[in-house]
Formats: C-alpha cells, structure tokens, sequence
C-alpha cells in the first residue's frame, strides 16, 4: 500500500499534567524521527482550559508499512510503555489511522 | 492577536451516515473557503469502521479574528445549523481551537 497515511492520536490529558504529557511525548516522538517513511508530526496543544482533547498528534507517514515498522521498533514500544504506565501521567489516548478526504485552499469551489 | 491558529473539530458519525456528513461539511466548508485568513483546511476520515473520531477537520487561520469573523458571517452559521440539525445525521462535534506545540520533521532532534 503506498497512498499516504496519517496517524491521528487524540489525548485526553488533566491540565495540570501538560507538561508531564509533553515530556513523555517528546521521549516517545524521539523514537520516530529517526525512522524511514515520517513525513511531518505536529502536536497541538488546545487552548480551552476544560477541552476533551487537550492533545493532538497528526502524523504524516508516506506509506501504512513504514508507519508499522516504525511502531514495531524496540525503542518506540519502549518509550510509549513508559508515556501509558507513568503514574504521574492519567491519558485516554484515541489513535487511529485517517487518510485525507479533503484538502481545502483559499479560494478553492467545492 | 497575530499568531496562527487552528481549529480542530473531532466529529462521532454513524458509519452509514458517512456520506452524509460529507455532503453537509463540503457545504458548510463552502461558507469558509472565500473568507480572508484562512491559510488551508484538511478533513481527515478514519480508515477504522468502528472509530470514535471518525472525521476530524484541521483548518488552520491566520489569527484568531480571522477565524471568528469567518465564523460569524450568515452563510457560516445557516450552513452549520443545516449540519447540526439535519435529521438524518447523528454527529458529535468537538470543536476547539489549537496552537501547534511541536512540529517534527525527518531528522529532528528533540
């Protein structure tokens, strides 16, 4: 398969632990851009202080199969142990792979 | 306020309703794609049958006014009441606004 494929991950996250979800993020996002086939990773950070989603992962990988290989790596699996069983940290994380159905520029008829 | 900004709308849809949620979205999208500040607009769509997230709109704007000024024009809210309200579509929005924490390209180190 090789359309691009876009790794959308949504956290619930407790306020107050933000920046212990951006520490853990970081240390599992290190494990990735290393790896063949990442295009782009954005996290977003929500600005309402009582929002459901607080965290955003949108991941763009070129291919389903180097997303795979890349979560199938010791140290990705590793470092996303660590991020869901530290007791510092409570997440409900959402992930799921999205494709594209729309790509909207200024001015673009629909 | 003249940072970017983003806002993000997860939405919950019945599988079957899929179709139906694009005819409504393209026409509600319609109302923003003309309205000055919006840089680009991309609706994602799950590829699991049974996820909880099934749609998700990133569309990014220039600043905060620009996005709430596109937001408050007639044709914006005429097209989201059709969306909210139409009978035969069950959805969940989740809109909020973002900013971008981190933005990873290949190689990076964090």
């Amino acid at each position: 398969m090789s359309e691009p494929i876009t790794l959308i991950n949504a956290f619930t996250v407790p306020p107050e632990e933000s920046e212990r979800f951006l520490y853990r993020w970081k240390d599992n996002a290190r494990s990735m851009t290393g790896q063949p086939g990442l295009l782009r990773a954005r996290l977003y950070r929500c600005l309402d202080a009582d929002a459901e989603l607080r965290f955003i992962n949108v991941a763009e990988w070129q291919h389903r199969d180097a997303l795979q290989a890349a979560t199938a790596t010791a140290a990705f699996r590793a470092s996303t142990q660590r991020m869901l069983h530290d007791p510092d940290l409570h997440l409900i994380p959402r992930p799921a792979l999205y494709q594209v159905a729309l790509d909207l520029h200024p001015g673009d008829t629909l």
